[in-house]
């Protein structure tokens, strides 16, 4: 039986799979966390997202099929209870049934909303965007995601708007993941700027981020090492970081200029591992390109941390999802 | 005494002023346009703004102090009757009752707004975006102006929204009119492409723009004159446009990747008079940018063509401005 008003939530990331269970409030009653699998294909990682929502369901003492229905945050085109092409994920380039995966896996109702939006909407709703009408929130992680609300409601255009991580600042400039060349996230995504460090450790550059990560027992580059070697002064990080703000400072600041919203808020791995302080940097990289440069928009850190998406995406079962 | 549902429009431009005499369903009466002053202040400008709509109104055979009102489309900010520090306008930089000087001379209510907007809700009610529920305008003039409608509404943000001209294509970039650098209008607005050809010619090189211009009797590189150029194969204007679509293309891209609209209208000076051809090629320019590149947004000229700001701005007068 269901037990009414406890959901579950997933983000789900390109790094890692954060899992939370609230209850009606949204307030947090366990979470869990697990490296996003690096290989194998969707099936894989479908299985480490039921056993992330388990892990949590244990923490706040609930059985999952116990549960009114759990969301999910997830990338790539959303169908449904389809996704394909979730970029940064392994073997996710074809169509794959997670939902119907999660229910038989989990056994209760489960629904899919892109990642970003849903950790928007959670900001919006319940966390620093809660006193705007409208809003731009950047998520600084793996990519550069990005949400829209506009006039008090989620602006997603055709369906693929906020992808301000591809917002060109230099034409011809760094390959992007996507493939293409000088999109913001070229500089400032966690995975292009761990392609970047190799390569600048390939060349003869001197850094201790390689070093850090296998004494933490990581495969990546997290946001974690990134905050550890700028705090140990490292050089490469440092130039590295400051090339990102350069880059967020360009293009969130153009995305301001067409939109004009109030606020900004900064989330994602790497925003909210950084914090305040890399916010307010970030304010400051965009003041020299912000046209209504005498009134810009309030910057924040997104106020729900880490379980922004997991907690958003329980938002996604608001009222239909509890069964009668 | 007014005479019901006949209203004037005036496109108060960096280079020219357009004005147009409409019936109720706006259709265009008489048009008249005249060069934006380039010294002085904002009474000369206002003077010439004033003859040209008595001019437009001698085309379609009316009184202006018969006229039911007219709607003014103005760069700068526009609060009330009130205009301040209107860009690419001459002594612009205080506050000018633009608004009660144009009664005074007109004899007839006067309705101010934004000239981008009027000009985009123009193409939305009447013109190439009427088939659509989103749009981007792109004005591409003396700047690169902005438009927004989102599900069927304007979107002023908190009324600087759809500055595209400051897009950052180029960090550290070209200079731009406006002091930053790299925004997209300081490879693509009129004004920063004639003061670059100017300092082009100063380090020898070789155009017929300026020989074009003088012996088209103007003081400025027009939109006419750029389209002679390229017409004659002229190298330097060739490149000079081919350097611009680069970025129009980069920065329009962005904003779609932002917004994800349906379409975009290329209007403008520039936009109108190199038309068809230049909008395709715009639309090549963003291809590569564009994140959902499998589904470009429609891009369309202007179909109100150079009337569409004077057409927009009697719009600005659709109930209020009739006296009872």
């Amino acid at each position: 039986m269901a037990t009414r008003g406890i959901y579950g939530g997933i983000d789900l990331g390109g790094t890692k799979i954060q899992t939370a269970i609230v209850d009606e409030d949204r307030k947090v009653l366990g979470s869990a966390r697990r490296p996003t699998p690096t290989s194998g294909g969707p099936a894989d990682v479908a299985a480490e997202m039921a056993a992330a929502t388990r892990e949590a369901a244990q923490a706040a003492n609930v059985e999952v099929d116990s549960l009114a229905g759990v969301g999910v945050g997830s990338p790539g085109t959303i169908e449904g209870g389809t996704v394909t092409s979730a970029r940064n994920l392994p073997g996710w380039e074809g169509a794959f049934p997670l939902g119907p995966t999660l229910e038989q896996a989990l056994g209760c109702p489960v629904r899919l909303g892109n990642d970003v939006q849903v950790a928007t909407d959670a900001e919006f709703q319940l966390g620093a965007g809660k006193p705007y009408d409208s809003l731009l929130g950047v998520f600084w992680g793996t990519g550069v995601g990005g949400g829209l609300v506009l006039d008090g409601k989620p602006w997603l255009g055709r369906g693929a708007a906020g992808e301000i991580g591809h917002i060109v600042v230099e034409l011809d400039g760094a390959q992007c993941t996507c493939g293409r060349r000088g999109c913001m996230e070229a500089y400032a995504g966690r995975a292009a700027m761990e392609a970047h460090a190799a390569k600048q450790v390939e060349k003869g550059k001197q850094t201790d981020l390689f070093k850090l990560m296998k004494e933490r027992g990581r495969t990546r580059l997290t946001s974690g090492i990134w905050a550890r070697a700028l705090e140990h002064e490292d050089k490469l990080a440092k130039h590295m970081i400051e090339r990102a703000l350069r880059a967020l400072g360009a293009g969130v600041a153009s995305a301001c200029n067409v939109l004009d919203v109030e606020c900004v808020i900064v989330g994602g791995g790497l925003g909210v591992r950084l914090g305040e302080p890399y916010a307010k940097r970030i304010a400051e990289a965009m003041q020299p390109h912000l046209f209504a440069d005498f009134r810009p928009p309030d910057v924040h850190v997104a106020a729900l941390g880490d379980l922004g998406g997991a907690v958003g995406a329980t938002l996604l079962l608001a009222d239909d999802a509890v069964p009668a």
